[in-house]
């Protein structure tokens, strides 16, 4: 059953008796055949209720709107649920945003080249000429916007018109403090790898931190931006062992790594529709 | 809402489209609340199809007939399913062997006197006597049986009346091998820890074969037992990193670590009902 | 060879060139045969050196005065070392402080019984009466002292009185803060393991903060302990793999694994005379 | 102090008192300072003795010479050694084989481009024109030799020829079995990747072995090519955990990201002088 036919069902709302039932039977009914469903409940009885399905229906898309106005009416008004149905075949359109550091871009461009990263990256955006070469032998437009202080405001409005029609903006080390105005325009859709453990290591050069700090384990997470620097939801965090023979050079080396596989598996998480937000904190139904 | 009202359902059947509506409809329909439901799927059309659900239900335990007939009549039969309904509460009756190697042995003991292994341990059984004060500290009856060649079928007889009521046997380090009669006689209800990642490494003495090898990891892998020597259904693995450095006795004290904490997760989710054998390989709902 | 003419030299000075040639030129001269040298430098050129050094010697032990002295007069004052030598059969004594959580103190225990832990456990000391049993089933000394904010002086004081011929202090969920007159009088000789991947978390209830936070990875820390709460020098740290579904109580269980793990290796590596202490840094010589 | 001064040496015999104290003594006195050291051996006494220096010389590279002549009169020879010294700055070249799958070939490509491959990369060498465009992009020759059961001599000729004045082959994911002839000529030169855990899984589409065997974690090793298919000494290895909802697809995208780490360590370690072959095993000082 090909793609164009499938569709995903993002759910949260107040626990209650039935949902399962409701939502399956209401798919059931509509014809459409559930191939993975999960849920997560916060609390045994009365929290917060999450859910995703993936599920083939054989009158797609053409069908979607008259599937998106009777689940309204028939399941999600009855339990008030705050819900997204995304048709696999719309890929989400994405913009990679970066300084010069290249490997978590790299990593990204190279996995969408191979197939792996299911949405279209509309352009890569930095704030220095020097990854143009490579960017564009992937044949992606790059484009340079020079960010200071009192440019800030106008670099974010350009910003904002080229990824205008973007679903997701990806900060792929991207060196700059995006303003609290640009952050809550694109709330929760702005996702950044920050280069450590968080929240150990806030704020700059986080591996010198470490190294400072002489931990056994260095980390990056990915997390959703908001206008609280490196606060908000994580979504995907790993670490590498290190020791005490680590320069700060070979602390950045060995962590670019794992920013480059955490951030990548972030990207695909959310593309993929199994991220749902909850108060400071995500929900990832890998 | 307390383990007395939650039971567990498995579920394995042909993939067919309804079985998620069928089965969250019919325990709406009977007042049950869905607390974890898990599903996989082997072909996105036709395949086998599993399930795991968790559901609490004010009326059970007394209830439970009621329920299982109606399930029985109303869903199971119409779809055809391989099913088990068990409740929380009715803990399972577990029986260790082990010979003289106490790691494996000592972390389900542990873990048990903690809480951490929602189960009954009837016995420990072994064919040295070596074990016995460590275990008896537990308040748990150790029984010894010795094991030759031509005493095997009398031994196992023994076993076989420590253990009768019992629902699943596992072998933490037990250094003989069952007969076939045995074997299948408590099909899919032995487990066994072996120490390599399988299926490098069967037979005797997988720490020296691992070091002749020079392999850059070593494992343990907890699988069910089978007539086939080590080649039954594997249900968890883990690695841990050496190097030249390790000698084959380092490689052994290593690999105990592994295979404690291997075993110890294979059990607990034995007794959690969270696995599904298919062919040769498992469903792990973790 | 057998342990009693083995020993293990830790030398830290000022990098300077003949060093590995003084020390092994050294041993050579008296007779040893090295096993086993490990070294490392700050800098390329002009940093901090240290040196781990294990070595044969027939003549060992009886000739250790003669060999402490003549390496002073010939390397140790020439190149201003400050160093230790210490026998292989000289165990350390170590006295192990817990509160109610056994789960750090067991795994020290069991491997102490079971060899893996080559040192003598002196005693175990608790603020609590809860786990007398399980330590005098290992034959092992078990001291209650009550701790309240008006008797800490005096509870320290019967502490030190039951320590007083031991060489390090490990609190294996000791749930107390020591006095800073204590943790310098035992300066770099505490061992404590911190229940979350420091410096996230400090302070009380890690797992909660985690859990609030969000990480997708929870993990411990073994560190010495300085009057600076959670602030001494990381020995060593590692961390597990969580995700949304983890409650509070199960991140500690998960964690209470990392801790007993990292905990068992930091003391591990302490009595083999295998860290040195550099600033607020641990150099590690596994 | 610039790596045209430094220089490492490598070092295999017998183990005998004093070979430390040797090789220190004599860099000492020929006024090299050694700024890495690290030596292993199999036995505690009479085993095999294994040691990499690391050693900055200020009259490196003129004195290479006689610096050698030296070592081998007054150290080798007595010692009975196998060794190899190299300079630092006379980078290794090597000649990367692969055949359709980019994977392993790009990382090995990228981080040669942000210098961290400290090598020479001479050419690319496919069965298959297909990774062309990608290779040609680093400015690196690339070359294409088909290869067919009657062929195979003329076309290995072909590839001598290209990697006439290469120290190493890699093979990145190169799906043809090269001649006995030809691996011996370059025995311990040439490293592949295998998509495996070996020893598990030799031969033919192993994911598809380790999807059909059901095991829980998959894996890649990075070793010596030898005439035995798979059987050469390993270098390095690593896994991912996976589980039962794992395609065979899926789980070579996910092996893929593990054959690209492993086999980048194994050639970063080779080209470094990390690693000594002994029997079918290695030692590799990280």
């Amino acid at each position: 059953m090909s793609s164009e036919h499938t569709a995903r069902l993002l759910i949260h709302c107040q626990d209650q008796a039935g949902i399962v039932q409701a939502v399956s039977g209401f798919l059931f009914h509509s014809g459409a055949n559930i191939t993975s469903l999960d849920q997560y409940t916060t609390e045994a009885v009365g929290g917060d209720y999450f859910m995703r399905v993936e599920f083939v229906l054989p009158q797609l898309p053409q069908q979607l709107d008259s599937l998106t106005d009777n689940f309204t009416r028939n399941v999600a008004e009855r339990y008030q649920m705050n819900w997204r149905l995304s048709l696999v075949q719309e890929r989400k359109k994405i913009a990679l945003l970066v300084s010069k550091h290249d490997h978590a871009l790299m990593e990204l461009l190279w996995r969408h080249a191979r197939g792996q990263l299911p949405c279209d990256i509309a352009c890569v955006i930095s704030n220095h000429e020097d990854l143009r070469h490579a960017v564009e032998h992937f044949d992606i437009p790059f484009h340079v916007v020079k960010v200071q202080a009192d440019t800030k405001a106008a670099a974010e409005a350009q910003i904002n018109e080229w990824v205008a029609d973007c679903d997701v903006l990806v900060l792929a080390r991207y060196m700059q403090i995006l303003s609290a105005e640009f952050t809550e325009q694109w709330a929760m859709k702005i996702i950044n790898i920050h280069h450590s453990f968080l929240p150990a290591f806030v704020g700059a050069d986080p591996y010198r931190q470490a190294y400072e700090k002489g931990v056994k384990l260095i980390g990056a997470t990915a997390h959703y931006v908001t206008a609280d620097l490196d606060q908000g939801p994580i979504i995907e965090q790993d670490v590498k062992r290190v020791d005490h023979r680590y320069t700060v050079t070979e602390l950045r080396q060995l962590g670019a790594e794992v920013e480059r596989q955490v951030l990548a598996r972030a990207v695909l998480w959310h593309v993929e529709d199994r991220i749902i937000v909850f108060g400071n904190k995500t929900v990832v139904f890998e």
